[in-house]
């Protein structure tokens, strides 16, 4: 079981830190890769890639020109799951998306997601329904699907790595 | 108990819509309020005063000139939390932060976290040891601190509230 993100609508202007924010939330929350829409933006996807260089790990970022098109697609490889203020009680309804085996999609939006999404996701799922974060509410739901178990994922790979200390900071470098 | 966050260093172009998602993320996931250091940016404070007067609560946001300062104010206060890709992990020491009965000042920063702050708080906790997110580091800290009983707060006041749906919006309007 494997958990991919859809991001909606990146635009490179204004969206180009949250969306890496986003990003690399996703890998860091155990997600395997990402799709973004949007306007196609390399920087992003740079940034991306050389954490993963760095970090270790194979998050894979990809965009494409429909959102429409990936959503159909995913629907003959796993289910989706949107991620909307608008949703039903993520605390109610994650015991059910965990016990379903199949891949998932992770849809997100900006601020203005198309109404029809809605309807294409076989989850509409709330991280609270307060205004916040697509940051936020990805992460706390990647935390919960995993049951916390992301937070101990080993990434092969890596040229970097954190040794934690109560105080102060420790980089370990492999030459790889 | 309660939790107030400080963000350190914003820079109000850079910055803006991450330092928003953070304020916002802070109030959803049950901090009473934040400050943040660096320039004064009334467009922020705008905008969630804006989000509190639709969606209730009382969230308060002010800003300070000096970290420092707000650090050492809030000594007398409570305990400081930092949270830092470098500090221990979360897991296993949540628990005791937990039992803390005093008020916390949870610490994040943006990439340029000033050395000295490592020395000047309680614990430096790492929510994963990979770069992703101060918005996703302090949503599932806070997520981890309440165990999921900020996902209900109730708001007071709120001029506008989202009644879940499987599909589509609901959103109730209350004339105050």
């Amino acid at each position: 079981m494997s958990i991919h993100v859809l991001r909606i609508g990146h635009r490179p202007k204004r969206d180009r830190r949250v969306t890496t924010h986003l990003l690399l939330a996703a890998r860091a929350f155990g997600a395997k890769g990402a799709t973004y829409t949007g306007t196609k933006d390399p920087s992003i996807e740079n940034t991306v890639r050389k954490v993963c260089l760095d970090w270790g790990g194979s998050f894979e970022v990809g965009y494409s020109k429909s959102w429409r098109k990936t959503i159909e697609t995913w629907r003959h490889r796993g289910r989706i799951v949107h991620l909307t203020m608008y949703g039903l009680p993520i605390q109610d309804a994650i015991k059910g998306i965990r016990e379903d085996s199949s891949d998932k999609l992770v849809v997100v939006g900006g601020p203005k997601i198309p109404g029809d999404v809605f309807g294409l996701v076989d989850w509409n799922l709330a991280v609270t329904s307060q205004p916040h974060s697509e940051v936020s509410a990805l992460a706390v739901f990647l935390h919960e699907f995993f049951e916390g178990k992301e937070l101990t994922i080993v990434y092969e790979g890596a040229r970097l790595m954190i040794v934690p200390q109560e105080k102060g900071k420790r980089v370990e470098t492999t030459s790889v």
